[in-house]
């Protein structure tokens, strides 16, 4: 699991600069050759909702500056708001310590959640009264 | 990949409570029993890392209010912060809607990053420039 790459550049000191392309080309992807992407929206700050990258992905998200998910239930690329209009426009993209996490923040055009909530983490766990409460109705 | 228990309640209304334990009986856990959790700062709100838990870990989070991890590298569980010190305290879970990510508000103490920086998402793309900028120094 421990990237080399990753932990090589780990002392960097703020402002240093990496080629691009390099530090891409070492990203950790999974068996399927995926890695998850966390969008987070620039404005709310909410977390929005978490979805896989291929290469190819992560290539046409910054060639295009709109979010473009691999989906796994349709084997296929998937750019985000293609069917339903709810585009993500990249605002910044963010590597992890570790090389094996993206996180991007977004301007999301209506609803992130396919059940057009605002967010896909409408469902709380409530230990205290040993439940999971709904936080947001879908729209009519 | 659709999980029909959550595709069965996502037109639930806000409000409406489902039974804690049945619903985390039905997440979707990865081939190796694992699932992706967002640890967010509850007061910054910045995303501070992403991590696993399996089923354990979920339980041992919710049981002692202490973010625990299973750790893909060690094959243990690990209480976040327990050789570091720092812990994050546990203040929200959430499950998205297709029951397969988990986002967890948090009091972290101390950073969160094992290089010490606040958060794990310290390396920013730089499309304009084809880079990958530093965007914070490990305190010395």
């Amino acid at each position: 699991m421990p990237n080399d790459f990753f932990l090589s550049i780990e002392n960097s000191a703020q402002g240093e600069k990496h080629a691009m392309q390099h530090v891409l080309g070492r990203l950790s992807y999974n068996n399927s050759g995926l890695i998850p992407v966390i969008a987070q929206d620039l404005y709310s700050r909410d977390v929005l909702m978490l979805a896989w990258m291929n290469q190819d992905a992560i290539a046409q998200t910054l060639q295009s500056g709109f979010m473009t998910y691999w989906s796994r239930s349709r084997s296929q690329l998937w750019r985000k708001g293609e069917t339903s209009g709810h585009f993500q426009r990249l605002k910044t993209m963010r590597i992890d310590c570790d090389g094996d996490t993206l996180l991007c923040e977004v301007e999301q055009t209506g609803p992130a959640c396919h059940t057009r909530r605002k967010t896909c983490f409408y469902l709380e766990v409530d230990p205290h009264t040993n439940t999971v409460v709904v936080t947001d109705s879908p729209p009519n």
